[in-house]
């Protein structure tokens, strides 16, 4: 007798990520009530399962669903704005006076729209947000059908938003609440920076996040500029602030990274901290580049982020992937360095293990949500492949995504992004955003 | 009365790459005999030519082809092949046993399909070549349509191509005159690199490309291990001995230029050599990360190159031109380096003017042959858009590439390449390839 499930997906190719390095060929994933519950030979699973619903990927790799480990989605509206200018130019003449005028609830429930579709067209099934208006991110990307870690934001200074650090507490808070039952959207505390929060507010982050389990999601030592401020402000670099106010710790992702001496990395180390990586905002925005390498050296986990489309131009993390192996390659000089499935695994369980969600995502392991993604590897372009990992890293764009599930669901198929809101909805939106951007 | 032209072609934005930094919108591009005749905005286009065939472009980007200066299209059978191995490694235990058992014409010829195919569609016209039997190259780049400078490769040891450097000139030049009256071919001298050969060698490549005037094209600084290799063999560095030889001159494109010094940019600068700065593969190989921006001050000038497909693994101009932006930005920390308008003109007129095509091909010019790109920025994934110029560097995928023109013939038409050989038939060929290539 042959077991019922929802799903059967046949691929080519399954790469579970979890175990490490291992390329499953001609293998299937069964999935009910959204989750995993097998993964195996495709010639056992035709026999053993009846399906309601059979996919083929004869020609595709199917892997866990992508993980956006560090994104400010609602800035999608603002993709490309000021481009090419220095950073403080490109913040204080273009960035701060477009949000300060323009940024609001419908703002950001739009964009963060438009920022679910491009990420679940590219095979990102979990996004780690950070933006004004919580609450309207929150119901975009519920609205999108899209798993996220909603940023509780906060800063040290007023914006429309909110007036002071216990506003933009209460008011995460709040948002929290009313989203306590919805089974894909997650809350993290996610103070700015440290250039914008103080002493006082980072004792309530940690005491917060302790509380309440939470992820706490910050940029940290993004820039020179940034530890050269803050060892003139505080005496010592930010990560060592940081440290002492007592918010190091495995539930702490540092945002860049960027900058980081060998203190800096032994307290990543020692404290078990995530980072999220964002090689391409970092590049874009002149940052810099950080030290991947020694990173994975210390045994730190990383995810992968995009930044926003302000700063990246795209929420793409193939291209994220990408940079991470090859720039890690060029600084070191050594083609060895981050090799594709270390990349994958950054992509995937990284950033799910940074947001405390590796028993639930981050890996196609039996009995955990049904997050995957669907690449294709056909067509001239693709041709020859000697290694599927290796083409999803060094060849393949988003484009060749084809099928996205979230939780169980397809959210993606063929390539067709299937979300309440249509794509000529969602473009006549931006139209108006544009323009009311441009004046 | 109206004036007849061949095509007319009407985009939303056309960017004709000179005059510099400029975006003409909705205008016009005619086309007669292959050659662009006029370049004005669509109102008066409309009402001044008649044309036999119009093509709206109402929301694309029409660009001059791209052109990619350094490549070995056959590698495309090798696409991937020793990923992430050091370089020697790869190189001895992957890229060389291959070749010494599998190239022939019939691999250069099937490979340079597969690799023009790929290239074509991604919107790049014109290929400089360099691998061995050149002749199968040449064909397959007449057999594709496509404007390709084919490498009279030379080494100073025997390959089952050639026996000596005598026999890689014969052979090369032999070539040279049986495609003498294609108009879409033209050929280099393309010595390797300095560490394959000799001095008697390269001083008759000097004499040869002063007396047929044409391109010298090699491999240079690529790796720090070159220039000390090169220091300890000849008693100066790689680039001095090839001024000592007669080589530096504006016919000379440096392919790589990764370690340079003052003296090399002065060298370079002093003889208006051109680089081909490859960015995504010396990331890949570990080679290291060229000073691009010193290079630009210095007022050298620059293409862009993708390498072979072993070693990138795509040959994606657009993907080159992010990079050297990004790339440029990260090491200079500053966000200013290498603007958008910039990288496009690299991977247009400055490669053109590196192969001594500038009269010919680069940007969009009444007079030049009509060699184009158009890029779709529609969709949500390309919206909003503030600057085309920065979507093609910063957001774009070549896959947004709708059609392309070679010497005014469509080469591809809404995103499908129209080669003679169809797609089934390449990937027939592949396939038998990637068997022999693993076994």
């Amino acid at each position: 007798m042959s077991e019922s499930v929802d799903q059967l997906i046949h691929a080519r190719w399954v790469i579970p990520v979890s175990p490490a390095d291992t390329v499953f060929e001609h293998y299937s994933v069964a999935i009910r009530a959204g989750a995993i519950v097998d993964v195996l030979a495709q010639s056992e699973a035709r026999s053993r399962y009846r399906a309601a619903e059979v996919v083929e990927l004869g020609e595709h790799a199917l892997i866990p669903g992508l993980v956006n480990l560090h994104a400010h989605a609602a800035m999608n509206l603002m993709r490309g704005m000021g481009d090419d200018l220095p950073l403080m130019r490109w913040l204080q003449e273009t960035i701060w006076p477009a949000e300060g005028k323009h940024v609001s609830p419908a703002f950001v429930r739009d964009g963060t729209l438009l920022a679910a579709r491009e990420m679940l067209r590219g095979g990102i099934t979990t996004c780690n947000d950070m933006y004004f208006y919580p609450e309207a991110a929150a119901r975009a990307f519920d609205e999108a059908g899209m798993r996220a870690v909603v940023g509780i934001i906060m800063l040290d200074f007023p914006t429309p938003y909110a007036s002071d650090a216990d506003d933009y507490l209460r008011k995460g808070l709040r948002t929290r609440d009313q989203w306590r039952d919805a089974p894909l959207l997650g809350f993290s505390v996610a103070p700015h920076a440290p250039y914008t929060v103080s002493d006082a507010s980072f004792e309530r982050v940690a005491s917060l996040a302790a509380e309440l389990d939470l992820p706490i999601h910050i940029h940290v030592h993004e820039t020179a500029t940034e530890i050269s401020d803050g060892l003139a402000a505080h005496g010592v670099r930010p990560l060592a602030r940081l440290e002492r106010l007592g918010l190091l710790g495995p539930n702490l992702i540092a945002v860049h990274a960027v900058h980081l001496d060998e203190t800096d990395l032994a307290r990543l180390a020692h404290h078990g901290c995530s980072v999220a990586h964002c090689p391409t905002s970092n590049m874009k925005l002149g940052s810099g580049i950080a030290p991947l390498s020694s990173l994975v050296q210390r045994g730190i986990n990383i995810g992968l982020g995009t930044d926003g489309a302000a700063s990246n131009n795209r929420l793409d993390i193939f291209q994220e992937m990408r940079h991470a192996a090859l720039l890690a390659k060029a600084v070191n000089c050594d083609a060895s360095v981050i090799p594709a499935h270390r990349a994958l695994h950054m992509a995937t369980l990284g950033g799910a293990q940074a947001l405390g969600l590796e028993n639930n995502i981050g890996s196609i392991t039996p009995g955990k949500r049904a997050d995957l993604c669907a690449v294709s590897l056909s067509g001239p372009l693709m041709q020859p492949c000697f290694d599927p990992v290796s083409h999803l890293v060094y060849v393949c764009d988003r484009d060749q995504v084809s099928h996205v599930w979230v939780d169980g669901t397809l959210r993606v198929k063929d390539g067709t992004a299937l979300l309440r809101i249509s794509d000529k909805e969602l473009l006549e939106i931006t139209t108006v955003w544009q323009t009311k951007l441009v004046n």
